[in-house]
């Protein structure tokens, strides 16, 4: 192997750190809680972009830019939204550095200093609102339908390379409804259309659900989310979707006169994924080995390898790869053809492992007599040799074959990691011992709820959305219970 | 018309102001200095995006993300990089907010001062050559070919929508070499790459050059740069690509081993567009009615308008206009259909003058029964009756033709607006009275060049690639030139 990586079972969260790195997708950088995202890592990134923006370009929606500054006052507009966002952030003070007197460097400027403090967004309803006020007069106006690709910024304390980093690359989309059964079939249609994403490219089968009160959005009435199971048992919460109510609309005025003539407030959705799904990519599905990438987001799908003792061969050997190359692009594969001499094939095989090539291809002297190539998956490691006529539609079968897989793997992991249980003990035992999801009756109060977190570290990831609504008692206050709830430490 | 504009003859300035917000692109934001960006107008910069991101791709450039932040002291290292950049820009001295004692809203927390303060990126050379440092050891990394789409702040004073904003989007390209020549033929590459989309996608003519030393980007040993001529007479930098030779490198001690085995630092280039060529879009082409778009960028290139006096009239024009859309949609081409019963034909007819979009097509009860259709260019705004058969030939070959004619249109325009002059009295006469493009002598002084920009406001744009090496002297200071050079006045 060219670089030897921690196991899984030696060291989960030393694994992922490690192989982010080692794979070539993210490093920290200079600056506290942010990071590089390296061009392997961003060409990921590159591709559930593209894939997200046609599924909302598909529901109607388009794309906008509103600015990276937020006045400081805005945030005080929304009550519980300033509580949840205004708090960490990263406030600019002034417009203007000048030369230090003593002639070292430069210094802030105390002459430029700004009337009021911008703030760096950490998500942009304040700015977003305050803008739609001019826009909305009519229901004619309505919906308004704009997501917006950017970056954003939250002080985090600890930070993890694409887990949880100061500045992030997301997209959050922002609406605005006539009405309020409008707005909510918005909320969750979107919040379909991040689990569809997760289940059919990422290759990570979710649980839809709602959080409760106190895991609720700053300003929102209600949070839909999905949530999915890591390899070590804990929970990683990959999009939200939240219903807003009247809440920003009241806050920031922007009323419009509906059907019937009457002033009213607009309500309004936000919804976002983030750069923190590629985190989700690498956790769900890779090995000790390195990255597993589902077929459908690998930057790279199929890599050829050639095998050769002399420049004669490796001639013959790159018209028969090029050819190849060329058939599988002409049906839309990417494929990579690496035919350096700088090193061993030994040393591109672990390369490529590490970097989650779903397909490797071999060809040596020997598959140029016969007719045939060498194929190797990464997600079963398995390895084959086959005819190299109709390579493509054998390709194109593979590939879809991984990417079913990749995802039912998951889903088996799952649902040996998910337990039901009916006593706190029990809880205590999973959540303890073995990790993984916990469906447990909870009698809906924010104490209960509380006390478990402290007591255990799990936490209610959601309120399943087509949950069985079997009734129960709570199983830390043995109070009645509606429904259960899904627990799980989480990221 | 649904809303009129201020022609260009009676005011340019105020032509350019309404035309961006009433054509829905961008509009001031409650941020000072920073411009919302409209569905439409970002619509038009994702097109750009698209077309840009192919371009850098077929060209060997990958995509990745650096910070939004820079440490302050990063920008100490370039001595002259520093005098251009770190001093009109947004600072951030605090990472926290709290609630105000007296309970009314939330103020600056004084304990969460930065040890060092930090920068929004103006440009970034400073942290991408920070970056780069651990990258490189070997001429073997060597070249790294890397592109970032991302948001820049500088905080100008004077700002105009999309032309010159506090915040704006864009991409910067640094790359990274082994020997001087290859640096400075990736930094000609780019600059034609650049004169290319210009030309083939804005329908804008330009002129490819290099800056004088007092224009160059501030770390640049030279700056390449194309200027296009707007309808006002008056130049605008549209795309710079700079050769920094060994500058970032030595400041950010960025060094390799070549082939020989020894250790030399590293050869540098960057390159970017932003947002402002959304500006230069608009002022090349539009006129008194509204915008004029390139159908290669247009987001609707085609929009279908029935006329109609009864529903039953609209149902069979429905039928007939979603047919053609199909149609049209088979082949690319972006098409709507506007059948809204709120507005008037006329009004839609002048809003998407106003909007720009390349080809309108008419359809009423008498073109039904001919089998034909009425058929607008927006660029001659000259109107047609056509047969509907094969009507996607027709429409495929009218974008060709309009995308042509406006930039042929265009490049009459430059050249009826090129002056060559012998003498200041000429240039002064030309430069005060018609604007254009001004070629003249210069003694390649920034002196000289200084003075002609403080008694005339024109400044040299460029000195031409392919400019015709003639000798002469210079209108200024009778010394000796060895070259014409560009004027103008410049936005």
């Amino acid at each position: 192997m060219a670089k030897e990586l921690t196991s899984r079972s030696e060291n989960y969260s030393q694994w992922y750190n490690e192989l982010v790195v080692k794979a070539d997708l993210a490093e920290n950088s200079a600056v506290r809680g942010c990071m590089v995202i390296k061009p392997y890592g961003y060409s990921i990134w590159e591709k559930m972009q593209a894939t997200l923006d046609k599924m909302f370009k598909e529901t109607g929606h388009v794309n906008a830019y509103f600015p990276l500054f937020i006045p400081k006052s805005f945030f005080s507009k929304e009550a519980s939204h300033v509580e949840g966002f205004a708090k960490e952030c990263a406030v600019i003070t002034h417009y203007r550095l000048k030369n230090n007197e003593n002639g070292t460097g430069v210094v802030v400027d105390p002459e430029a200093k700004l009337e009021e403090e911008l703030i760096i967004r950490p998500t942009s309803e304040t700015i977003i609102w305050n803008t739609y006020r001019n826009w909305i007069q009519s229901y004619r106006d309505l919906p308004l339908l704009i997501n917006q690709w950017a970056n954003v910024v939250r002080w985090e304390m600890r930070t993890r390379l694409f887990l949880r980093t100061a500045e992030f690359l997301w997209q959050e989309g922002h609406t605005a409804h006539a009405t309020k059964e409008e707005a909510i079939e918005e909320t969750i249609k979107m919040i379909n259309v991040y689990a569809r994403f997760a289940e059919e490219y990422l290759g990570i089968p979710v649980i839809i659900g709602t959080k409760t009160e106190s895991e609720r959005f700053a300003g929102a009435l209600d949070t839909y989310c999905i949530e999915a199971l890591m390899q070590d048992g804990k929970a990683l919460q990959s999009g939200t979707s939240h219903f807003l109510g009247q809440n920003f609309a009241k806050a920031f005025d922007v009323k419009f006169t509906n059907k019937e003539g009457k002033l009213d407030y607009v309500w309004a959705t936000s919804w976002g994924v983030s750069t923190r799904l590629v985190g989700a990519l690498i956790m769900a599905h890779s090995d000790d080995n390195g990255l597993v990438l589902p077929p459908r987001l690998a930057p790279i799908q199929v890599v050829i390898v050639p095998i050769y003792k002399n420049n004669e061969q490796l001639e013959k050997i790159s018209e028969k790869a090029l050819q190849i190359k060329k058939e599988l692009e002409k049906i839309e594969i990417t494929v990579k053809y690496d035919d350096r001499d700088t090193h061993k094939p030994g040393w591109k095989f672990a390369e490529y492992e590490l970097k989650g090539v779903p397909v490797r291809i071999a060809i040596g002297p020997r598959d140029l007599e016969n007719n045939s190539v060498e194929i190797a998956r990464r997600d079963t490691l398995s390895k084959e040799i086959i005819s190299s006529n109709n390579l493509g539609e054998t390709i194109v079968k593979l590939l879809d074959d991984i990417q079913t897989n990749i995802y039912n793997k998951a889903l088996i992991f799952r649902e040996n990691n998910t337990f039901t249980v009916d006593t706190y003990d029990e809880f205590k035992e999973i959540i303890n011992n073995k990790g993984g999801f916990v469906l447990a009756h909870w009698d809906g109060s924010a104490e209960t709820e509380l006390k478990i977190k402290e007591e255990t570290k799990a936490t209610i990831r959601c309120i399943l959305l087509d949950g069985e609504k079997e009734e129960g008692t709570c199983i830390y206050s043995g109070k009645p219970s509606k429904q259960r709830v899904l627990f799980a430490k989480a990221y």
